[in-house]
C-alpha cells in the first residue's frame, strides 16, 4: 500500500479559467443606499460635516475601490476598468432620509464587471457611514444589489429596483 | 492689493487628529446578509459550488478586508487589529434563504473598530455574491449595520437587530 | 581553503532598527505646488473640470497616500497616523497661477512623519496634474520640501518657505 | 410635489470612459530632481549611507511605484506597463549638488503613461530624501514635470527641460 | 571641463521592455511543500486547528498572492491572470509528513506566469506555517521550484520533480 | 420547530484574539536559499545581469515584503516593524552554487515576527529567481525555515541550520 495519498480537493477554492472567454464591452450598474437621520441628512446637504464633503469623499472612495476589487474579492479575476461613474439621490418618502447610490462601471474584457460595481457601491456607503458616525451609529446600509448588466455570452440582466 | 489668495478650505476633507485619544480595548459587532435563491442555498450547504467552499472563502476575505479597512475608507485611521471572528447563520423563515453574517472585531487602540467590522461584513457578503453569481445575479446584500460597540469615551452602543 | 564565502554586504539596504526610540508626539509640515496655465486655473476655481472637483479629489488622494507611505518608500518604517490636514492657496504673483499645497501630519510614535507629509504633498500635486492634463501637459510640480517638523530626539526643524 | 430629489452631481468626480480609445504604443518621459548638500552628495557617490545604496533603492522604489500608479492617483485608469527605465545624473553647476532623475515608461494600451512616469519620478526623489534625511532635512525635490510623450490620438508632446 | 556628469547606471535595475512580445496562452506549474510533525499532520487532516481549516485558508491565500505578484516582485511585469488552481497531496514516505503544494496558473498575455505560480506556491506554504506554528516552529518549507511552463517564444520547460 | 438554524462554524477561520498579549521586544531570523547554475552565479557576482544588481533588488523586495506580511498571510496580525536586515552568502561546496539568504526582523509588539522574517526570505528568493530566469528556469528555492526567535511568553526558539 502506497503511503503517498493525494488530497481530496473537493469543495476547495479556485479562480476558474476564463482563457476561452472573448473580450467584449461589459457594463454593470449596482445600487446601494444609506438610511440616515435628519441631522446627518442636513449636515450632508449643507456640507456641514467637520471631516469634509461627505459625498465627494464617498465618490472618490468608490472609484478607488472599483479598481481594487480583485485585490479584495478572492476569486475575482483582475481586469482593467475603462470607466466608473457614481451618482447620488435622496429618497425622502416615508419620513426617511435615504441616500441612494448608483454605480455604473464599464470595460472591455473577458469577464463581467458586476463585482466592481457592487464593491464600489458598498465602499461608497461605508465611507458615508465613516464620515457621519460621530453623529449617529444607527445608520443602515443597503440593500445592495445589481440593477443591470450587459455583455458576455450569458446575456443581459436587468431587475426591478428595490 | 495682494495677489496671493488663501484658498477657502471649508467643507474639504481631513483625517481628524486623534492624538489625544487614549488606548483602550475596543470591540464592534457588525451584521450583514445575503438573500439567495433555493438553488444557491443548497449549493452552499452541500458544498457544491465549483469555485470552492463559499463560506470558507467568504470568511477569509472578510478577515483580510478588516485589515485593509484604512486603505479602503479614506478618512479612517489605521490601527492594528487584535482579533477578528466571523460566523454565519441561515434564516429560512418567510420562505426566504437568507445567509446572516456576523463579524466581531477587537483591538486595543485610540479609535473604534466599527469601520473594520462593517467593512469585513460587506466584503464577506460581496464574496458570497461573487462565488454564486453564475447561478443567479438577483441576490440581495444587506441591510448591513452596526449591532454593537464598546470602548472609547463616547460610551457603548447597542441596537436591536434588523 | 573554505569554499563558503560570506557576502560583503557593504552598501546594501536595510530598514534601520528603531526599537530604542521612544513614542512621542511627532508633527511635520510639507509644501508642494503645481504651476498651471490660466485656463486650468479658471477651470479649478470655477469647478469646471469634467473629471470632477480637482482640489477635493486631490485632498482625498493626499490623505490616502499619507497612509500608504511605508508601502511606497522602501526603507520607511510603518506607523499609525493620528491626523492629516491638507490646505491649498493660490499664488498669482509674477503672472503665474501657482497652486500651493500644504500638508500637516501628526502622530504619536517612534519615528518622524516627514515622509508621510512629503508623500501626501507629492500625491496631491500628481492628482492635480492627472485631472488637468487634458488641457495642458506643461504643468510643473514643486519644488516639494519639508517646511517644519517637531518631536523626536534630534530636535525641531524649520526652514524659510521657497 | 415629489419628495424624491435627484442629487446634482455637477463637479463631482468620475473615472472617464475610455472604452472607445484604441490600443497603441505609448511612451512618456518624466523628470525630477533632488538638490542635496555636499555631505549627502559625497555619501551617495561613495556609497557611504548606512541605510544602503541610495540610488539603487530609489530606482527599485520608482519602478514599483510606476506599477502602483492607478492605486495612488484616484481618477487614473489602470494599465499594464511594458517597460520602465530610470536613470540618474548629477548637475554640479552653480555650486549646487543636484541629482537629476529621468524616468522612461512604455506600454501598449488605451491611455497614456504620463502619470506612471511622473509618479515614478516623484517616488524616486522621495526615496532619496528618506534615505538621506538623517544628514539634512533641507533637501529640495523638483521641479517635477513631463519632458515628452508619444502615442494616442492627441499627438506627441515635448517641452524644453527646466 | 563640464561640471555636469552623467551617472554611470551600469548594473542598476530596470523593468525590461516587452512591448514587442505577442499575446499568447501561457501556463506554469510550480511546486512547494511543508514538512510538518505528526501532531500538525493529524490536526490538518482532522481539521482540528483552532485558527481554521488550514488548507482552505492556504488555498485562498495562494490565489490572492498570485494576483499580487507584480506588486511583490520588483521587476515583474503586471498581467491579468485568467485562472489559478491549487491542489495538495501528502507524502508520508520516509517517516515524514510532507504536505505537497501544486499551483497551476494560466493567462493570455505577453509574459510568462512562472513568477505568479512560484509566488502562489510560496504563500500557500507560508500560510500553512502561520496557522500551525503554535504547535511547532520547526516546520520546513520547500524546496520550491518551477515544474513546467508552456507558451512564449523561448519554448516549453519541464523538469523532473524533486 | 424553528426554521432559523445557526451555522456550525467548526473548522472555519479566524484571526485569534491577542488583546491580552503584552508588548515585548520580538526578534526572528529566517533562512532561505536559491541554488543556481554557474552562469547565473557568475552573472550575480560580476553584476552582469541586464535587469540590474540582483542582490540589491532582492534585498529591497524582501524588506518591502516584510512590511506587507499581514496583507499577504490571511490570519497574521498586523504589527509595525522596527527593523529589518537582510544578508547574503554563497555556499560553493558540493559543486553547487547556493545563494544563502538570512533575514533578521525586530519589533516591539504583542505578536512574534516569525512570519515577517519568513515572508521576507521567501520574497528575496523569488526576486532572485525572477531576475535570473532568462538564463535558467531550473533554479531551486529553499528549504526556507525559521532559524531562531526571541520574545513572547512561549520562550525562545533556536534550531540547527539546514
Amino acid at each position: 500500500m502506497s503511503s503517498f495519498t493525494h488530497f481530496n480537493e473537493q469543495g476547495r477554492a479556485k479562480m476558474v479559467d476564463i482563457t476561452d472567454k472573448s473580450d467584449t464591452i461589459r457594463t454593470a450598474i449596482a445600487k446601494s443606499s444609506v438610511t440616515v437621520n435628519k441631522k446627518i441628512y442636513e449636515q450632508i446637504i449643507n456640507n456641514g460635516n467637520s471631516k469634509g464633503d461627505v459625498l465627494a469623499v464617498s465618490q472618490v472612495a468608490g472609484i478607488m475601490a472599483a479598481k481594487k476589487t480583485s485585490d479584495i474579492i478572492p476569486m475575482c479575476h483582475p481586469l482593467s476598468l475603462r470607466g466608473v461613474d457614481i451618482s447620488f439621490g435622496w429618497d425622502l418618502r416615508n419620513e426617511e432620509h435615504k441616500l441612494e447610490i448608483t454605480v455604473s462601471v464599464k470595460t472591455k474584457g473577458s469577464t463581467g464587471v458586476e463585482m466592481e460595481a457592487l464593491t464600489a457601491a458598498s465602499v461608497c456607503a461605508l465611507t458615508v457611514y465613516d464620515m457621519c458616525k460621530a453623529v449617529d451609529k444607527g445608520m443602515v446600509i443597503g440593500p445592495t444589489y445589481l440593477a443591470e448588466k450587459t455583455g458576455g455570452k450569458n446575456g443581459d440582466f436587468k431587475r426591478e429596483l428595490i
